[in-house]
């Protein structure tokens, strides 16, 4: 480890009063003018210093021809220079007092052993000078709370409880953008490109002392330290969810990871052990660690893997209940108690099973009342909702066909008033959900009828998550209820 | 099976000239009103007729007492009105001369033993009069080339080249609103309800003799007669893709179906057999029905599972090559004179490796150089093209970071300019790529950046389907490719 988790240069790093860019350029699409606009462009309270000995201004700020140069305290130095002259400027850190980097430039290790030894001797310099450095070749950092952000495309993601740790610069990029168009809500991102010096568990452990940051999604392409991981994230997830995807777990995978970072991928076995005794969540899918993450930041955590379904329409309760024993989640058989109190309100056919399909109307009271049955229930930890929200799309439609008809059949008001009604039924349930959530401690997730996949819906009593299929609930309630699993174990320890 | 596939009844079912809507309403929400106002909303170019005793006028247009009081032939009955009133009204249409059926009426053998009667009933009184219906308890049916919907939420769905097959009305309902929304073009649905008398296989053998229909989409959740069923798909597999789902695979999902639709579900592992050996493309999940269905119907079918990765970055090219490897795709080492040749192109360090990791900067020939070099290498018969399209969207956002800077930097022309630029190199891509795709005869699955799923591409030169993560791609490439092996070996035969 090159950091203890309360090194203050972290602090400086992703929390910084002040900044210089080093390579700041008012030249469209260059590193340097992107990293520049990327940290003007959003709510950013501290300094800005841009660095360029070829201007005097860069985008309406002063620019100075050196960090040497800067007349203020700077608390973080980015690099977007060439890789050439990035030891220079880690020794102008040093003489400035800067003791936090972000080396952004590229045409290190992963260009040869040229790039390799300029690697070795940024670090040697970066040590030198008491200088803590996250890269190189990183696409950049952020912190949401600060409204810093540090990357080639800013997103300005709102700012929440998830952060990430990612070993691939697009991936991570990608990422974000995924967290902030479904406002997840972002706290801290941190791409860490070649690692030569901070490596993703340095990072893991500092996001674990965080207290904005309520899960840790990590992307991994491989650890050179697995067992100081693995330690380390023994203690992270006692306190927070991490949920992680290893990939390279193939050959061919295995092969492409070499050739793109230059570490040695290992055996995929090897970090699934890892994982599992150190309470990861693993994924294998982009998608997984995105819904799961999004999971684990905003709903309880569930003490088994017994789950209690409601469906809507039978075709979706068959598909969950197949995914759930696939996924080694247990769908217990109702108690007599709860057919004879449900037997009232469902069709006297009602199938009496777990899922339980409730056939009929569109009626949210009969939905919560069937829902919360199952949430109340001590044999289940989890609850899936499946094809109850969503429907104001096909009120939507039909409205659509209505005018295709002619216009006049409906007033414009009636129309109005039906798709409100619609939208009114649908937040009842999504309120009644998130209150029983709240009631019960257990996550209830629910299913709706239109594509798009994951979707956060607020209420006063905490978040709703919403998804588009089966499977990604299924999924979701797999892996929490598999960390709850752990947690429960390792809390007896 | 109940019928020949050239049946003229199975054309006025789906392509017919009158309809007569029995049960017609315009009491909103009232099932006779909802398919109704589905049948009138769209472009259908035949005569509607509703039938109901109690009122003159439905919708503005004159309703009849019974089926007998129609004055014109009519081609298609289909039933909204209580489940004991339907053996009158089929006995209405043998008197009337109609010969075929949609009874949407629920209340049957789903409900218990009275409602078995009634369904037997049902069948006799259609047998005797000659009658073909589909159903009961079927949610409905649409052909989009005949601008013909009757469905409870009218979606109006492009027409093109999917049909679909569903033997549950939710599931089927949720699959039109993807294919419209995604405009993946729909040819027919077919929601099949409790198939007393026509069956799934019936329909697939119908939909296997139409020229519109490119591909076909199955939701199964049991199939009585397995046999007839897999000669029959036997013989459509070598015309046209079928891809099917079956629910029920696990102990869960198969009680779950047995109480949904009361056939018995059978063994996964036969229906597993079964779809092997008749040319069946299996999937598992809902988003891969669509998907790979989507993909079937407008991408050229590779004949091998051998597979050519281009990836803007690493990280996606590491995950696309894990999930080859456990799809059972092969990813073939790049030949001496493909690197000779992309040498020159690709930084002096590039990975030589397939996936080939182009590194570097945003450029549509450098793109469409390395896309061809693949597509057009005969050691591979997929090409998947990762981290390419969909930076418009980190365009946009960049320009947005840049109005929240001051709004001055660049003038609103410039800023258009730049994200036109990128729309254009897009653009070029995707018109690059479906030329490459025409030329080669080969498939080029396209990844972008952002979330959103399945989106198609249109271009003069066909179709380019695009996705958001590389498992989305690597599932539609196997499952393609499943096929295209399957069609090689049993053209040999």
């Amino acid at each position: 480890m090159a950091v203890q988790h309360n090194d203050s240069r972290l602090d400086r790093m992703f929390f910084p009063k002040s900044v210089a860019v080093v390579g700041a350029s008012d030249v469209p699409a260059k590193w340097g003018n992107l990293i520049l606009t990327s940290i003007l462009g959003w709510k950013f309270g501290g300094r800005v210093f841009p660095v360029n000995p070829n201007k005097d201004t860069i985008l309406g700020l002063k620019s100075y021809p050196s960090l040497r140069d800067i007349p203020e305290e700077v608390d973080l130095a980015v690099f977007t220079i060439p890789a050439r002259f990035v030891p220079e400027g880690l020794r102008d850190c040093a003489a400035k007092g800067i003791k936090a980097a972000v080396i952004i430039s590229s045409g290190f290790r992963e260009t040869g052993s040229e790039g390799a030894g300029l690697e070795r001797e940024i670090v040697a310099a970066a040590k030198e000078g008491g200088i803590l450095f996250i890269g190189p070749n990183t696409m950049g950092i952020a912190s949401a709370h600060h409204f810093f952000e540090c990357l080639p495309s800013p997103t300005a993601p709102g700012p929440g409880g998830l952060a990430v740790v990612s070993q691939s610069g697009n991936i991570g990029l990608q990422i974000i953008k995924w967290i902030a168009h479904k406002q997840i809500g972002l706290a801290v991102y941190a791409g860490t490109g070649n690692e030569s010096m901070l490596k993703a568990g340095d990072i893991m452990r500092y996001l674990g002392s965080l207290d904005e940051v309520k899960a840790i999604a990590m992307y991994i392409e491989g650890i050179d330290d697995g067992r100081t991981f693995g330690e380390t994230a023994k203690e992270v997830t006692l306190k927070k969810p991490v949920i992680a995807i290893k990939t390279g777990r193939s050959q061919a995978g295995s092969k492409a990871a070499q050739s793109h970072t230059g570490s040695m991928a290992g055996s995929f076995a090897t970090y699934s052990a890892m994982f599992r005794q150190s309470g990861v969540i693993q994924v294998t899918t982009p998608t997984d660690l995105i819904n799961v993450s999004a999971a684990a930041t905003h709903l309880p955590i569930p003490r088994s893997n017994r789950v209690g379904i409601m469906t809507m329409g039978g075709g979706w309760g068959i598909i969950a209940a197949d995914e759930c024993e696939d996924s080694g989640l247990v769908l217990p058989a109702l108690p007599e108690s709860m057919i004879r109190d449900l037997d009232p309100v469902l069709p006297e056919y009602w199938n009496r099973r777990n899922p339980i399909d409730v056939v009929g109307e569109n009626d949210a009271s009969l939905y919560l009342r069937v829902i919360g049955a199952l949430a109340r229930w001590s044999e289940v930890d989890s609850v899936i909702a499946l094809g109850i929200v969503g429907r104001s799309r096909y009120v939507e439609d039909f409205i659509s066909a209505q005018e295709r008809l002619d216009g006049k059949l409906y007033s414009r008001e009636l129309k109005l008033a039906i798709l409100k009604d619609q939208v009114r039924t649908e937040e009842r349930i999504i309120s009644g959900v998130a209150a029983l959530q709240k009631e019960t401690g257990k996550p209830i997730i629910v299913v709706g009828l239109t594509e798009g996949g994951l979707r956060l819906a607020d209420t006063s009593d905490g978040r709703v998550v919403c998804l588009s299929t089966p499977e990604e609930a299924v999924s979701i309630v797999a892996h929490l209820a598999w960390y709850g699993k752990y947690l429960k174990e390792a809390r007896v320890r």
